[in-house]
Formats: structure tokens, C-alpha cells, sequence
């Protein structure tokens, strides 16, 4: 007898498998510049202070701000121009009373001035002689020392994943190598004597392999490192062999786009157990598409059967397969981007079960409305089709046309 | 005298540049699996019918539905099992009146049937005898051939940057290798006699360059090539004979992270009118921060002159680099993660110029806050520790706290 799913809900599913699952504790430094997308090690505090030095915000004239109080239009004070400061050089003259120096943006203020003036607010009046025609109050227009950072104050934290700005904040101070997690890498087998690689023509009953593409993909995306290890026969003995073999070659995680029918998926938890301990963790998650989905863990390794059909594989992989990769990296998933959209027809769902229906969106009269694409879940160009999607929630027996709508774009 | 600048709104900047840049021509074959966030150069067409042959979506037995009409669990349907549906092969049965054949969901269904019925439906009651306990309408369980996609229909059109599913969608039809466009090159040099590089100790009145790597990390992750030229200084023949040699090394694009100060400005604006027609577009967006960006294009290739200080450079590469970048790849840009908050605190800003708040996104209390970070342009780590950009638009003065409003997240 074919073994009949105990299926769970994908938030039960997902806490399962990441309640397992333990972040990489391999380390290596790289050079921040190349640090897009990866995940933090360690937390980064400033080793310096920033700015170093007190700059101008402004082009203008660096001054002793009691000099301008009540300069105006129509009665400027009258200061003598002592130097300029050169870019990238300590200033070497000091402003004293009734002078001012000439700074660029970002330029250091010299000794003795305590604001810098506009250069739009001043005119030449004469040689070495300058109009300033606005009161500057002390310390306007420039940056103190520290005002952006202090030495120890923290930076970004372990586990943060690295975007362009925090690239630039580190080397701002000088951080030019950082400490990351090692990237997961992802074993990913498809399975299923139908399954044929993508340049092969196809024989009767044949399907070409869509899945470990997309997921490898997904996964290269994410940060981790896909590791193809091509197509697998239905047969238990060489599924268990290659795992086996994927384990031991240090993969930190395996997938396995499995066959579709009921056999293989029991060859597939059969394999999974086999595996390590615990095995299997879930049987069965309570969506569609995607129900025949297995979780695993073997001796700390996340073990992921997905369906053979290409939609709930994706779908699955996207909703269950990249946490744990994030959790593997020690990284909290980052915000997916959603949109609100109005729903043009009435979609039905079964309660207890959580729907992934994928839409269109398309902009008509201004707003944004959501199409959904309905679909057997089987086919892959509905995906291909689709903007995001629409995820109606286990309580939920459906939504209807005009509703407002969250669509989590792909 | 110091130029002063004409300031134009960001949208109008963008276009002025935007309607000066062709996508590039040029195309490359690669294999579609490494097509990740490439653009398509050429509308794709289904070569085949897919799926090819009728296909079963559920585990159970392939019947004629006429067979099972009127079938229930207290008056079974009594069918006799003629065999198997190999997977990955032709059916050698043939399903015939009184008979059904045991098929697997993706396997194909034999000649003869017209319907599938779920093995949870159906009991074995002897020796090559099934029991089929509810009645399957024609078609019902199955895939008809084409049902996915037609010899013909459109798949992607040009300009498609290429996602997980589409890359799937391709293999599934055994389109190996694509053509897509060639990936911009963009040479960023880091201009002022300030800049050090970032593994440099700072020396009286320097800072490290961040520009020109956080603007080569946003062009990677976009899919274009970053070229660094490194740092030049204020010096006005370098500047410009640095620029033509990269455009005749075949640059698409020019960024110029350039020194702050207003000399320094009018000399990107001379070399970028220097480097050919029509020059200089834009000085100077109606924008806080950013606003002494330069716009122009050379003989075809958009230059860009960032404001010298980092959250400038960062915002308005942002806002309009990255949208030059995706027309030089015939592409539309991706859409940005948007997500809806409630600001905590009162923003001020002037009419006539958009403003960009760094904001950090908190979760209190199930509701999603946008903290705005109030910081001067000049600091880095105010973006470092932002999860995105509050748009103020032109025409509003501020925004209240307890609005709700749109956070570009970063």
C-alpha cells in the first residue's frame, strides 16, 4: 500500500526542518569589496573615527562665526582672505580674527574657524577682500570628528548579509578584508527514470530536467554554491549511493527534485532516513501547489524532496528551501518584495490548505491589478507567466474579485 | 565665478539622459542555465508542444471514464488491471472497455483511456482486479499534450531580464543556449586629490574612496561589468585623457565619482563635454542629497559626475544609474521592494526638491514603523544603518509623523 501523506502546515513544515538546522561555523576573510551577499561572521565595530577631521559640508570660506554675526545684504562684514585649503593636505593657515580662508566640500577647516559660510552668500570686493552677506552660527556647514562614526562604535553585526552601502560604510574606515560565513553548498539531484537533460530531444514518456536548474539558481541567488550532481535513476540503492556520496563530499544540505509518483517519494524518505539521524520530518506540506513535498534532516544536514512538477517544485523551494539556506548562512531571509494589487477574479482554496496562486500584474486606469493565472500545477509556463504570487492563508477559503491583495513578486 | 547650478526635477534628469541612450547591440550565445539576470536579446517562441504526450497528474490507474460512471464506494466499478505505464517509455497497453492500466503521475497515459482515477479512489479486490469507487469525467487527472505550450506561442520577449522559473521554462522545451545582450561596461574612476585607497592609513585632510566601489557593487548586481579605473586626481588633462582612453577601450557607460567642490564639478562638466556630443545634459538635480550630479552623453555613451560624498553618490546612482544601466540593456528595470510603514517622527523638506530619508524599518507592536534617520548628506553610515529611502516628493513640504508611508527598501 502507497503511503498516504500526514501533511502539515508550511509554517509547522518550515520550523520543523529549521528547529534542525545549525548555521555553517566555517569562516573565511575575503576582500570587502567582494563582500556583496555575503553573510557577516562576526560583529564589525569602527576601528577609527569618522570623519577624521573637521570638513566642510560646503564651497565657501571657512570663518570665526562671531566675525558674520549680523553681516546682511546690505551690511556685509568685510573679510580679509588669508589662503585657501588645499584638498587632502592638513590646512597650514590658522583663521584669526577678521579673516577667513577659502574651503571646499568636504576640505578640512582650518585652526581658528569655527563655521564655514556658502560661497553663494559672499561676493569678491576686492583683492583679498570678502562679502559676506549672511550671519554663519557656530559650527554650521561643516562635520565634526565622529559625527559619523566613533572607534568601537558597532558597524553591522554578525549575520547581517552585506549590501553595496555597508560595503562602503567598512571601507569607509578602512575595514578592506571581513570575516564571512562560508557559503552553503547545496547538493541537487534530479531523479526519475522520465527525466532527460535539457539539450536532449525527448523520447515517448520523456520530460526534460527543469527542476535542479531553477533550484540551482535559486540557490546561487541566495548566496549558497549549487552543486549539480545531474540525473538520477528510480532506484533506491544508487539514490542512497550518490547522497551518500554528497554528504561525504561536504555538501551542507541536499535536494532531491524527486520523481512525482508515490513510489519514489517513498524511495526518497526511505533514502532520507537511511541518511542519518532523524530522517524524515515531514511528509506531506499542506499547499498547493506542493503537497508532496518530504523534510528532512540527516546527522544536521537539511534533506529536501521536492515534487517532480516544476511549479510546486519552485514554489516549495522558494518558501521552504531558501530559509534553511539562510539559516544555514546565519542569516536572517531579507524582505521579499510584495506588492498590493487588486484581485481580478474570484479565487477559490480549500481551508487548511495554503494556496500559492500565481498572477499577473498589470497596470490598468493607474492602478495595479493582480490576474491570476489559473493553472494545473504542472505546468511550468504558468510561472513563467506570472509577476508573483498570491498566497491565500490556511483559513481562507478564498478570495474575490476587487479584494485588495498582497502578491509576493518573483 | 563659480558656475551655479540650474537645478532639474529627478524625473526630468532621467529622461534627459534616457532619451540619449540606445540598448547595446551587441549579443552573446550562452547556455540558458547561466542566463540569470541576463537580457534576452530576441523574442523566444516555443519550438515544441509541451507537454508532448498526455500525461497523468495524479498516482492511480489510467481508464476510459465511461467505465467508471455511476461508481461509489457501495457500487464500485470492477476493472481489471492490464499492466503498468513505465516511466520515461511509451505505453506498450492499450486500455480497452472492462480495463485500466496502473500509471504514476507524470507517466504517460495509454492508448484507450481517457481519464485517470486516484489510487485513493480505487481498492484492489483480486488478482488483477481493481475496484474504482468514484466516477472520472473525461479528461479528468490528466494533461492534454500543448496544454503547457503550443509550437509558436511566445515565451519571453526581448528585454526579459531572466528569472529562476524563466531559465526553467527554456529547458523545459530544450532551449539550451539563448541570446541575450551584452553586458554593459561601465568604467568608474574615483576622482580628488582627497581619495586614498581604502586599504590606505588616512594622512592629514584624506579620505578613503567609497564611491567608486559601493557604484561598482550596485553595477555588478544589476548585470553590468564594472570597470575600476582607480583614483585620479583634480587634475584636468588626466582626468580627461583617463576618460577617452576608457571609452576607447570600449566603455558603454562613464561614471565619474567626482571631488565635491564646485572646481571640481566644472572640471567633470568640461571633460564630459570635452569627450564628445552633445555633453553635458544635466548639472545639478532638484534633489537633497545629490543634488550637484552631472548628466550627459558622449557620442552615445551616458556619463555620469556623482556628487563626491557618498550618500549623494549612493542615492543618486540609485535613482538614476541604475536606470541607464537597464536601458543600455534594453531592459525595464526590475521593480524596487517598496514596503508601507508609519513614520515615527515629523520630516521636513522644500518644495521644489525630492527629498530621500534614510529610514530604519522596526517592527513594534505587529506594525511596521519607518524610523527616519536625520543625518547630513556626508555621513555613510547613516545609509549603513538605513534599511531604505523615504521618497519626499517635489510638491510636498514634509511629512507628519504617524502618516503611513512608501519606504524604498535597500
Amino acid at each position: 500500500m502507497p503511503e498516504f501523506f500526514t501533511l502539515v502546515s508550511p509554517d509547522d513544515a518550515r520550523q520543523k526542518i529549521l528547529a534542525r538546522v545549525k548555521p555553517i561555523a566555517d569562516v573565511e576573510t575575503i576582500p570587502t569589496a567582494d563582500g556583496l551577499g555575503r553573510v557577516l561572521a562576526e560583529d564589525v565595530v569602527s576601528p577609527q573615527i569618522l570623519p577624521e577631521f573637521r570638513r566642510s559640508t560646503v564651497d565657501g570660506y571657512a570663518v570665526r562665526a562671531q566675525d558674520t554675526f549680523g553681516a546682511s545684504e546690505s551690511l556685509p562684514a568685510y573679510l580679509k582672505l588669508i589662503g585657501e585649503v588645499p584638498m587632502g593636505k592638513a590646512s597650514t593657515v590658522t583663521v584669526s580674527a577678521g579673516t577667513l580662508a577659502l574651503v571646499h566640500t568636504g576640505g578640512m577647516i582650518p585652526e581658528g574657524a569655527d563655521a564655514a559660510v556658502m560661497i553663494e552668500n559672499t561676493q569678491i570686493s576686492a583683492q583679498d577682500e570678502i562679502e559676506v552677506r549672511r550671519p554663519a552660527a557656530p559650527g554650521e556647514n561643516l562635520i565634526q570628528p565622529g559625527e559619523d562614526i566613533q572607534p568601537g562604535d558597532p558597524i553591522l553585526s554578525a549575520g547581517s548579509i552585506l549590501r553595496a552601502q555597508d560595503i562602503g560604510g567598512l571601507l569607509a574606515v578602512g575595514i578592506a578584508t571581513i570575516s564571512v560565513r562560508r557559503r552553503p553548498r547545496v547538493a541537487i539531484f534530479a531523479t526519475g527514470d522520465e527525466v532527460i537533460e535539457p539539450q536532449e530531444a525527448t523520447g515517448p514518456g520523456q520530460v526534460r530536467d527543469v527542476n535542479s536548474y531553477a533550484v540551482a539558481v535559486l540557490v546561487e541567488s541566495a548566496g549558497g554554491v549549487a552543486i549539480k550532481g545531474g540525473i538520477l535513476p528510480d532506484h533506491f540503492e544508487t539514490l542512497l549511493a550518490r547522497s551518500q556520496q554528497a554528504l561525504g563530499e561536504g555538501a551542507d544540505m541536499l535536494v532531491l527534485s524527486a520523481g512525482s509518483s508515490v513510489s519514489v517519494r517513498d524511495m526518497t524518505s526511505e533514502v532520507f532516513n537511511r541518511l542519518g539521524e532523524p530522517g524524515v520530518l515531514v511528509h506531506g506540506v499542506a499547499t498547493k501547489p506542493g503537497k508532496p513535498t518530504i523534510l528532512g534532516v540527516a546527522n544536521g544536514v537539511p534533506v529536501i524532496g521536492l515534487p517532480g512538477n516544476p511549479v510546486s517544485a519552485f514554489v516549495q523551494f522558494m518558501t521552504i528551501g531558501l530559509p534553511v539556506l539562510y539559516r544555514l548562512m546565519g542569516a536572517t531571509p531579507p524582505r521579499r518584495l510584495r506588492v498590493r494589487a487588486t484581485l481580478t477574479a474570484n479565487v477559490a482554496s480549500a481551508a487548511g490548505r495554503e494556496d500559492y496562486v500565481p498572477c499577473q500584474l498589470v497596470e490598468r486606469d493607474g492602478a495595479l491589478m493582480a490576474d491570476p493565472i489559473f493553472f494545473k500545477s504542472n505546468l511550468i509556463f504558468t510561472l513563467v507567466k506570472a509577476d508573483g504570487l498570491l498566497v491565500i492563508p490556511l483559513d481562507k477559503t478564498g478570495l474575490e474579485a476587487g479584494q485588495s491583495v498582497e502578491v509576493v513578486v518573483f
